[in-house]
């Protein structure tokens, strides 16, 4: 089965520390790299994180504000001094475009390569990119401005081919992709084999949903119900509450909760406010509800 | 005497190495830090290097690439976190507006604080800023897009008063700023004490010159004449002189012959290529031609 990892870029919020850095994620599987918010220094740290632009042709912007766009300029000038060819997608709130469109205008007149703006309607849960192996889906979430989180689920693949059995038959390999498809085999005597005894089920699809910014949203939980990861923000500690409130954001307990009702595998925390010093106090805090928490942290690889 | 000191904040070129960080550097004296470039990341090395956004007044970008001015949004919008009430001036070729604008209507559209972007002519070697000690000066380079260098000159200051020779004569204290303007004092008996014997010469005046991007550019030499420290660009080594005339940049050899022929006290060299790996090999390029070379370099600060 294919590896899907996550890469933690940067998990801080908009006020910079020297602790963290603004929001950027990549999901990787099969040689593909999935964006998630392009926070200002991104192109820096890939390096550092020996992550390969070329990789990536998606990016998933969740909302317009700085901390989690202003890296795409940089990012894309940059692949452009590499001598990337091939298509750039965007997604994104359409508050983005305008902004795009000028730094591309400003700083990358003779770009050789095409960066697709594809708007993205925050209030919706619809599927707003799939490929082969993927669908990606947006998740509104509820910020100071229009904003939604991303899901990614892998579609389901194909039954794996049980090779001893396919040899003892002589099954040719042109019919290979046909029992993989969930075809029955008839041997030269009629005998029917049924595609169960040729094959073994396919592999478990994984998901993964990433919910930054955000209030607490009940109607969340049944779009995430039983994801294997769910990154939820949690800007604040409980003891600021009412921070939290004020600037349409999420507690440690908050992203628990959200946690605990749909039911994820595991909860990994992060978009750290500046004033938040004692991360562990976090982690007991959200354990406290959802003992399946850990704490985001930049550099960090996560098997999904 | 006031220190007048230069903080480098970041060195490179375009291409993100893990060796340097895109153009940024502050000129800092009486309280006041003068930006020259704003390369992305810049905010976040302002807190690294212990430098206080709140003391930048004025930003001077060079041109209007990417490694040169991409931190400018990110910083903005945290100057506005950070609750900052005072203008901010910002001046530049004039191409950089229509991006500024769109960037701070999308992620500042609440801003407390005044941005003012003044267009430089970077055809023209002309002051662009003056206030009560320092005159800024724009200086024409020549690079693929309207690019321009800043010199700084500080005013001369007034005279210095010799604290004995004033209490001997009993000068009021009202009468202390004439002095130090250069006006005589005159006895009771009607005797004549010239200001010469009242007063020391004015603290010398200090001068710095920025110089990137550019090609070399032998009409820069007067207008740089005998400055005490130059920073000018060296993205190059010599063995790559055909890559800088097809990009429009300089070799340490040709940055060390502008310092020659400007006879300035000190050069200082940057804005690496991320092909460039021997820096020292370039610093005995530059020295065999100007031996009072220095090597730029990230939290660097230069005594000026």
């Amino acid at each position: 089965m294919e590896p899907l990892e996550l890469h933690i870029i940067g998990c801080g919020s908009a006020n910079p520390t020297q602790r963290h850095r603004p929001a950027c994620q990549v999901l990787s599987t099969r040689g593909k790299h999935y964006m998630i918010d392009c926070g200002e220094g991104t192109q820096t740290r890939f390096a550092q994180q020996r992550l390969s632009m070329k990789r990536v042709g998606h990016v998933f912007i969740s909302h317009a504000h700085g901390d989690h766009c202003l890296g795409l300029p940089g990012l894309i000038c940059t692949m452009s001094l590499l001598g990337r060819t091939s298509q750039l997608h965007i997604h994104g709130p359409r508050e983005l475009e305008p902004f795009l469109q000028s730094a591309l205008e400003l700083f990358c007149p003779n770009l050789e390569f095409q960066v697709n703006f594809h708007p993205v309607d925050t209030t919706l849960h619809q599927i707003v990119h799939e490929d082969r192996s993927m669908e990606v889906w947006s998740l509104p979430l509820r910020h100071r401005v229009p904003c939604c989180g991303y899901l990614f689920r892998e579609k389901q693949g194909q039954r794996h081919i049980l090779r001893d059995i396919i040899d003892m038959y002589e099954i040719p390999v042109s019919q290979i992709n046909n029992i993989k498809a969930g075809m029955d085999w008839t041997l030269p005597d009629g005998t029917i084999i049924p595609n169960e005894r040729l094959t073994a089920p396919p592999s478990p699809t994984r998901s993964y949903a990433y919910c930054s910014d955000t209030a607490p949203t009940p109607s969340l939980v049944p779009m995430i119900q039983g994801v294997d990861l769910l990154f939820h923000e949690a800007t604040f500690d409980q003891d600021n509450e009412f921070r939290a409130r004020q600037t349409f954001h999420s507690t440690t307990v908050e992203a628990a909760q959200t946690a605990r009702d749909a039911q994820v595998g595991r909860l990994l925390i992060g978009h750290y406010s500046s004033r938040m010093h004692d991360e562990k106090k976090m982690l007991r805090e959200a354990q406290a509800v959802f003992p399946q928490t850990m704490l985001a942290d930049e550099g960090q690889r996560i098997i999904i």
